[in-house]
């Protein structure tokens, strides 16, 4: 049986989860893959964690040299998080040839190109299935599924605090502030929310899924961001009126002016695969040119799960003769950046406050009219306060420019005392 | 970069599309893969089909023995379906050092440890991402995405026919008759829908995906089988009145008492992530011991989607050092049958006609009490005929001897006139 030889730096909620993982599942990878991997260093500042975990003392260590120099160890396994000092780790790793898998997804956006040139140069892999929605092998899909596909959009959620969050906002009616608070007390929700709710870490998990899908770089500069921290309760509740459920969406398409990247909040009708997908879960829907549909649901976050995911890579990397890369040219050079097309077709939920007098509705539509913009729908709420009242409108399809402009033109009405919300509404 | 030549045995739905597949999409996998596939040859008794296509004269024969000798040819590509000739074609190829990719779900689920043998003896690979829910990679994920995983369960809807045919009659209130005959005409179901409507599809499919998810090779005879050719749109309609959908479900449980491996028809509450899969498309729900509950959804049938899945395996086949073999003893020999337990736990749906006098229904419950099924939920409907009304339960998760003691119980009570319908209801 091959033996294969692992060390984890960090023993976090992934580490650790890795470490059980390993540990408690053992025999299962043996008899399975033919596998027999140990754990032969473990890479962690506070060796408490590592005794708790019942770690040999001889495999704690707090020197990344020890680590990658240890002849024992063929994968070296980054669930630290962040850019320093996880970029530093892995760069010392593969330029010992040792391959690596992560679950930095901040890291891989950014750093993707660089560190694929050690990992080129130096003969080994960089794997990564588990900086993208948790345990689901959404990664493996993409690179062993859909060989056949041009995948032309992928739609998902794939950040498990901020789809808790609008699910709790949904079902309770709640705020904003109360929901994340909801989050935070029950582990969602970190206590500094920032890099879900800001829509930072969807970003990073879409340019890197994107890539692969379209087999082009596609760069988290290169992603439209827009997160959930303005979502308000009056618009989630009615948009629930008008048969549409609020999510957190993370976007690619492949357009003919360019490739589209995008998170933003965003409105699908109730019957939509995606409505049904609640509080932790993540799933992702592709669309391949020739497979037609196909959805993967499952937890997108948690220690046991993203560990799955982890060892999952360290199986992969063990049973491939030679290292997967990445099947584009991968560079972060501006000149050879994919065309991104950020005028957007998309639907549009519109809430606006309009005056109660005679022909202003007809004023603000043809405004609407006048800049491209076509009306699907519209809900007008009878009740009336300080002589305005709360229209919604759902547009057609729309480009991002005429919705832009037409929110201008919006503006300059009488009759529009302001524009309450825009949402855009994915079909 | 590497040229792969396949050969195409059967230009039937699947054949044809995955000949479009490879020609227009020859490109695409050239880049994302680094392969040239090119078709070298096309096994096909009727010329015109090839023709059609526009396949060169010189590549189309009727011989096996040239397809197989045919040094340009790598992959052979078996999609003709059932045991002969594909077995003798398939033995062929294996035994003149070519790879197979198969989408024939009979021959692996019967021939399995057979053909493999002839594989590995020349070092060659069988892949059959193809013969299990079309497009969508359930194999790719139960070998590459789970191997961290006991995977304790696997629930799923995984026959498009059978699918169509109860969403057609959950929708429009339809007879199995009529709403098979709308399959047919929609080129859903076959002219001969045995096959497809008695569960043989499902088992085929549900013995080689539970081989996998369990590292044991179940067989077809282990599979319990029962079709959809009872089903009647009454129970349809009360159940969905007690807000269950009725679907095929395919089922494969790791259980202390055994594997339990089953193919019939269950109802399942209309927020099961199964309940909204709907017609042609299929799904499988997995629960990983680590990664808890992943879902894949997508086309279970049709020309493009399953010519995907044969694609996907001919590029992992050429992209492999070492050919992939089935991860436990592949043997038909019953002294190293796996245990298998046919005392399934399941809730039920029963459905009786009652005598309505009084008594009646505390002498049925009580029957159900003294044989261990407890009742969940109860539904009697107001109207009686000739002295009988219709009596619904729900019981609680119930072994099927203990019912199937009830049931006979129930049959010897004068109060009972007839025991109308038992359906699973899964959880």
């Amino acid at each position: 049986m091959k033996k294969v030889g692992v060390a984890i730096l960090g023993l976090g909620v992934v580490g650790s989860g890795t470490y059980r993982v390993l540990t408690e599942n053992h025999d299962r990878i043996a008899k399975s893959q033919n596998l027999d991997v140990q754990v032969e260093a473990v890479l962690e500042i506070n060796p408490e964690r590592a005794r708790m975990l019942g770690i040999e003392e001889r495999k704690i260590t707090a020197s990344i040299a020890e680590v990658v120099g240890n002849p024992a160890v063929d994968v070296v396994v980054e669930v630290i998080g962040g850019i320093e000092p996880a970029k530093t780790f892995i760069t010392a790793a593969l330029k010992n040839g040792k391959s690596v898998v992560t679950a930095n997804k901040e890291l891989i956006s950014k750093c993707w190109a660089e560190l694929e040139t050690y990992a080129r140069r130096n003969h080994v892999g960089l794997y990564f299935e588990a900086s993208c929605v948790g345990g689901v092998p959404i990664i493996r899909t993409l690179t062993e599924g859909m060989q056949a596909n041009n995948v032309q959009s992928m739609v998902g959620i794939i950040n498990g605090t901020t789809n808790y969050i609008l699910s709790k906002m949904s079902k309770e009616g709640s705020d904003y502030a109360t929901a994340l608070r909801q989050a935070q007390e029950c582990g969602f929700a970190e206590a500094d929310p920032t890099a879900d709710v800001e829509g930072y870490d969807a970003s990073y998990k879409i340019a890197i899924l994107s890539s692969l899908a379209l087999s082009e770089r596609v760069t988290v500069s290169d992603v439209f961001r827009q997160g959930i921290t303005d979502v308000q309760a009056v618009d989630i509740r009615l948009g629930a009126e008008l048969g549409y459920v609020l999510k957190l969406l993370a976007i690619a398409k492949n357009t003919e002016k360019g490739v589209e990247a995008r998170v933003h909040p965003a409105f699908v009708s109730k019957t939509h695969p995606l409505a049904s997908v609640d509080g932790p879960f993540n799933a992702v829907l592709l669309h391949g040119d020739m497979v037609d549909d196909i959805m993967l649901y499952g937890r997108g976050a948690g220690s046991l799960p993203t560990a799955s995911a982890v060892v999952s890579d360290i199986c992969y990397a063990a049973t491939r003769s030679e290292p997967w890369y990445a099947p584009f040219r991968n560079t972060d050079d501006p000149a050879e950046a994919v065309k991104i097309n950020t005028n957007f077709l998309s639907q549009y939920y519109l809430r606006l406050f309009v005056s109660d007098q005679k022909g202003a509705l007809s004023r603000v539509a043809g405004v609407l009219g006048e800049n491209g913009v076509g009306i699907r729908e519209v809900l007008q709420k009878g009740e009336s306060k300080d002589g305005f009242a709360t229209v919604i409108f759902i547009t057609h399809q729309t480009e991002e420019n005429d919705m832009s402009r037409a929110i201008e033109g919006l503006k300059q009405l009488d009759e529009v005392k302001s524009v309450e919300s825009l949402i855009r509404v994915e079909q």
